[in-house]
């Protein structure tokens, strides 16, 4: 069976797919708007900018903000391949997504089910609806990849 | 008696006091390379560039990236305002900051003494060195003001 990627999930794999191409640890993001549509995606591009915080939720939650003329994506949602690490969920948190979508757990860096399980945490004001496990195995497969040809 | 703060918690307090000029909150940071010279300073820009991303830690970090060519900071410092929140306390730990320097703590959003504690984790894969209570009167004294004025 195969099971259809929602759109915004299906253009996160896409940055992730070109994330790899650029060298980059290959996680891609997507941020949709109140109507559905796509606002803003991006792949990681830390060792390119020289910048650690160029995860691919942060570059795209900062361009939706740029797109929108607002701080705060109310009524947002993010699409990302891979479960976003402590830096990442704050970022969601405080851009109050409405909604989370990722695909395989990082149980190295994740900070939504594993690490500080950040959303819980009585220091986080904004926790958005989280769903788990979209495209898993194709997140999975594409960051065991990366890291077999690197290490 | 008067203690002098360190030329980088000092610039640090100096953006702290430009973000309040600007309309934000009032925090800011100042990273030292491996000689002790400042190689960078910020203060929060969320507001101004539409970025939940934009907190003075994050700024601050990327330019010292930016202005060495590095994704990781090894053998720098980062002088900061104010605890750092988990979004900053993680690119603090991706960046390989040596020693963290920080003002008051931050019982709301902090993350290092507060929260998820972040650098006491597993999922925390560097830790600096921290040392808190920099300044922390005049840190505490701008954010009171500040929320005072706005709420």
């Amino acid at each position: 069976m195969t099971v259809e990627l929602h759109p915004a999930m299906a253009r996160a794999f896409e940055e992730a797919d070109a994330a790899v191409e650029r060298g980059e640890v290959p996680v891609g993001a997507c941020v949709t708007g109140p109507d559905g549509n796509i606002l803003s995606s991006a792949g990681n591009r830390t060792r390119e900018l020289y910048d650690v915080s160029a995860h691919a939720e942060i570059l795209a939650i900062r361009e939706a903000g740029s797109v929108l003329g607002k701080e705060r994506l109310t009524g947002c949602d993010l699409h990302v391949t891979l479960e976003p690490c402590a830096m990442c969920a704050a970022a969601i948190s405080f851009a109050r997504i409405g909604r989370l979508y990722f695909g395989a757990e990082d149980q190295k860096m994740g900070a939504v089910e594993n690490g500080p399980r950040f959303f819980t945490l009585p220091t986080c004001h904004h926790a958005p609806e989280v769903y788990a496990g979209l495209g898993e195995s194709r997140s999975r497969e594409l960051l065991t990849q990366f890291f077999k040809e690197r290490r």
